[in-house]
């Protein structure tokens, strides 16, 4: 799935909004869209009055003395979904898109966003807010400086920026007499009051033994085994992304959507284990599962998730040093730790563990793959039959396919929204059909299914673009394109800590070659029943080095716009190569087990090599889904696996060409025989 | 070539000294290296002896009261190669080692160099000199806290340490209780006194109009537009590299080995240019040509080298904005400049202007290639007759080859020092032969030489390696993966803006595939009589993105320690590629036009495009080059160039397997046909 939110966590929205080189928005309804020059303004019926709320945002923000008032659009944790009672800029503006900032000043209220969603803004928002067709933090600075008098103030909640974020705000107003606040308590929360949605309290549950790669005690002592040998000798980690604490102690819940996640954060010393999270979710079984009773260093006291801050800043005043990845760690946190007991990398060394799965953890992923493969063949097998009929919509198809997931072993539901699109809505970058918005689905067209499941033991991604009717010359030969490049990158052999951004061109030469590309990223980490998109792995410039262990999707792809999407991702592991000469060498292995589809492919454009690496995936297929399709009597499906992966041959030339060749041969063998 | 300072400036010596693998050190002259825990301690005669000079330091220290004094090893311009009146850290600790820096305490004195100088150091530091063998500024502030009391002060020279290099102390001083002190006055030169060489005070002269693609006024003006549209409006443009001056007049000297520059500045501002210069070194031709009698926006003012801070410091008091490349910019420059007055780019306009090169600019580069390797092809015939009599060494060789560019019309001597290496010397980074170290020449062997011309139309850059007798298989699979990585990168078709970083592997895929590797950049960028090694095109990740009119060269290799070295290295022009689909797309025209060594290709390992590629090449060279040889009736070698051009056949397999091969062609013919 090659998305806006690459990663668990959003906060390389920017960088993918930016690659797919602003597409054109989905439909949403035709361009009724609010004239607020007119008087009165025009406003359709979609958008939302913010006239009471903003009057009393402005009264808050009085209270606090402030010019200004920064809403951002993410949440405590950097998480790539969030939750309803997080969604603080879409209640306050009325504008819904999943990224853009809101600030509101005493006179003025503003939207910075990106070309996905101007449309949808200028539907969703009154005419108490302006639109700024910008992003990042330099346009925002800018306007403030203009709309708030010398001496204001700058008001936003420090859980609610990155340190990277704050930085940048915090560097353009250096200098200007404006100054940056940080308020603990979120003014739109006060606002919003008892309308807003409360905060999940589903039990967090444990995994079973046969889930988990490790006990959360070994995954303590291997965090605490690396605090001991970091030069800086930190004596604490601290966890804030929510994917984090729920590796450590194999917890899960479902407080986000599509992530198995609960609000929380660790606090790992060399003596003792704090997890912050809310009390009342632990079961009695569980809190025995922690050994939350006692207070050793293998004992987890649990405490307030509100508790946090306060928590961190009176540890800090000991003689201590916090580890913490600045990546997604929010300002909140950060600044009530003074700089020198600050131990800063990039990721957390649970970040850093987590990418490298063991040898269970990847038998785990696998086997979620070969089950999910089942669950994806089966629709496909159904689309033949009825897409032909007529009765096929894409929103209806995306609900089909849940559903044979949600049918499978160990399911815990979509990984994310499915992408299901046919024809010129696979062009689209963030297309999902609705129950209203949808496409039929057509044999005289492409159809696009990107999709994965969460289940106990792994999470999937695949997506497989099909045609069942006659597809044109140029899509077959963008289809093949697409599938060298995948081919490529997946066969390629390359040294260890090699970094994904120096090899992902792979995927894209065949497609170069001809004058074509794709404007997202090849690939990202996946998670053992996690976050379908995992950091740090991937192949984009801020993912660190290939190992072996780590899994990443692989899925190039080709988009012309209005009339068709094509997209072929696996997810592979990343196992050793063995390589004419010794050395330390790595390749993948893909572990996505459903045929691409044959309809779709030009012979022609492949090479040998080509040819012999799809047949031999195609046999890796047969080996490990035809066992399961049988024991589970799947026939039908059976045979169309069977189908779908007979060996392909290299083109057969017509005959003229083939006596050519022959002559050319034999002459050759004359010649160079005597 | 491929060195240890990529670019002119050596920024970037540790990236490539890591990415050589610290391969061993060239053989000087065997282990005789000092040995200080012995009383008296050992020192061989090639140490220097330098307690006076030390001394005589660290009176001047303490009238500054100083706890510590650096001297780096750059000097103010951060010059690739740098004039011996700039070899402070060599003259005072004895060590001549072109990397490494040398801290000063009132009882010690330590050097900290990289792997391949340790034993260099050994031989040549007496023991009032500790050897540290660690890079960077992390391990010198460590070793100066224990050293050095709290409250005490660490001088340095402004003008030797870069932006980054100062940040990087300063922040590793922070809150030590030590501090950073900028002292303009360089107290190695003070203890140097009247035997420090002196200053390089030839003429300065103007290239003929024939060799410069723009008038100098063309260039100021193209420079001044850039900063009107720059959004934060600078008036002034700081240039603190000595090619950007060389470059923006059309001037050149010899001031420093191999670069055809003289020390300058400019500071070009929207209503004056000013050059900073020693002034009695230019001619009344030069100075009118540098409309040097007017004061008006295009008349160059001369104003001393030695006044630029004190200039740049008055001119910052008004209300002006000075651009400046960060990356080369020294901090005795950027300490003058308040913050807000700073427009800050990694590179000037200038170094982004002067990489992209004009139509006529191209035209001198290819110019000066063909007669370049004119020099090179004679060299390579001479070896072919000469060398199995047993009577040429490494550095004769390297002599003679230089003889041949110096005849070579327009010449204004090598670029480099020549790499010159046989055998198992080649395997060594940084080799060059010495008329007391050398190896001979040998038909048993391989031999590399890496090498290039300063022309005033171009300077070029080319390595070959050849062997006159029989390669081993591994020797000719080595340098056949060498050959493909080479083609695979010059005849790749990339987008527009792809970073050199995104596609270099494909220079490398051929020898992964077989577990083979090599620990050195891919490429980098070439000027018209500047920079051999000209920033910032290349491949690696501090390179801006590839534009239609970039030259780089591309130079893969495999280096078998103890055994031998291959290294095959083009010259080539990024051009736009006519792809099957329009869009805007990029490839490389190789420009340098010596034929590979027939006798090391393995053909059975080319595909039939490499081969098409090869023998299109082989055309272009018998195009470029055969016509000058024969108007200089050069026939000797006019002969050897049409044998080693000839068109490359598949490689014909044996009989049996050809056999075979027809009956499995008939065989398809038959079973296709029905």
């Amino acid at each position: 799935m090659a998305r806006a939110h690459w990663g668990c966590c959003p906060w390389l929205v920017l960088l993918c909004a930016c690659a797919w080189g602003h597409p054109k928005p989905a439909d949403l309804g035709g361009q009724d869209v609010r004239n607020c020059s007119t008087n009165p303004p025009y406003l359709p019926v979609t958008v939302v009055n913010t006239t009471v709320s903003l009057t009393a945002l402005r009264q808050q923000m009085q209270t606090q003395n402030l010019s200004a008032y920064i809403i951002p659009d993410t949440d405590a944790h950097m998480n790539e979904y969030i939750g309803q009672h997080d969604e603080r800029r879409a209640w306050i503006t009325g504008f819904t898109g999943s990224a853009g900032t809101a600030v509101v000043t005493m006179k003025k209220a503003a939207v910075w966003t990106d070309s996905r969603y101007w449309t949808q803004a200028e539907r969703q928002m009154d005419c108490n807010w302006e639109l700024h067709k910008e992003v990042g933090t330099t346009p925002i600075v800018t306007w403030l400086l203009t709309e708030i008098p010398a001496g204001g103030c700058v008001g936003f909640d420090p859980f609610l920026l990155s340190i990277d974020t704050w930085e940048s705000y915090n560097l353009a107003l250096q200098g200007s007499n404006r100054q940056l606040v940080s308020i603990t308590t979120n003014l739109v929360d006060l606002v919003w009051g008892s309308e807003r949605p409360p905060v999940p309290n589903q039990p967090i549950y444990a995994l079973q033994e046969a889930f988990t790669g490790s006990t959360w005690q070994e995954k303590v002592s291997g965090v605490r085994s690396q605090m001991q040998k970091h030069q800086k000798a930190p004596t604490a980690v601290l966890l804030s992304a929510l994917e984090e604490t729920a590796w450590l102690f194999n917890l899960r819940a479902s407080d986000i959507p599509y992530n198995p996640f609960f609000y929380s954060y660790t606090l790992l010393t060399d003596s003792s284990i704090r997890l912050f999270a809310n009390k009342s979710r632990f079961s009695s079984e569980i809190l025995s599962y922690l050994n939350s009773s006692c207070t050793g260093p293998m004992c987890v006291q649990i405490e307030d998730y509100s508790q946090v801050r306060d928590s961190i800043q009176a540890y800090a005043l000991g003689d201590v040093r916090i580890w913490i990845g600045t990546s997604y760690t929010m300002y909140g946190i950060y600044e009530v730790i003074p700089k020198e007991k600050l131990v800063t990398d990039t990721y957390s060394p649970v970040m850093m563990t987590k990418a490298v799965k063991n040898s269970k953890e990847q038998a785990l992923l696998k086997a979620s793959h070969v089950r999910d493969a089942v669950a994806v063949i089966r629709y496909l097998v159904w689309l033949e039959k009825n897409v032909p009929k007529g009765t096929v919509d894409e929103f209806s198809g995306a609900e089909l396919v849940d559903k044979f997931r949600g049918e499978e072993q160990f399911s815990s539901g979509p990984s994310f929204e499915t992408i299901s699109a046919s024809g010129l809505n696979a062009a689209l970058a963030h297309y999902s059909p609705t129950k209203e918005l949808n496409r039929k689905l057509s044999s005289d067209e492409m159809y696009l299914l990107d999709s994965g499941g969460q289940y106990w033991d792994g999470t999937t991604d695949i997506t497989r673009t099909v045609h069942w009717g006659t597809p044109s010359a140029f899509q077959k030969e963008a289809y093949t394109r697409v599938l060298i490049g995948n081919i490529d990158l997946s066969r390629l052999i390359f040294p260890a800590a090699t970094s994904g951004r120096m090899v992902e061109a792979f995927a894209r030469r065949a497609l170069w070659d001809a004058g074509l590309n794709y404007g997202h990223g090849t690939g990202h980490g996946i998670g053992n029943f996690l976050c379908v998109h995992e950091w740090p792995v991937g192949f984009q410039s801020n993912n660190i080095a290939m190992a072996k262990g780590m899994f990443t999707s692989i899925e190039p792809g080709y988009y012309k716009d209005g009339e068709f999407g094509i997209r072929l991702e696996d997810v592979a592991l990343v196992v050793e190569a063995k390589t004419k000469y010794p050395g330390s060498y790595l390749t993948f292995e893909v572990v996505s087990f459903v045929p691409y589809d044959r309809n779709l492919i030009d012979v022609s454009l492949l090479s040998p090599e080509h040819l012999q690496y799809l047949n031999r995936y195609y046999q890796t297929i047969r080996e490990k889904v035809g066992p399961e399709l049988q024991r589970r009597q799947l026939l039908e499906e059976f045979k169309w696996l069977q189908q779908h992966t007979e060996p392909l041959a290299a083109r057969a030339p017509d005959t003229a060409s083939w006596a050519s060749m022959l002559v050319v041969s034999t002459l050759a063998i004359l010649i160079w025989s005597v």
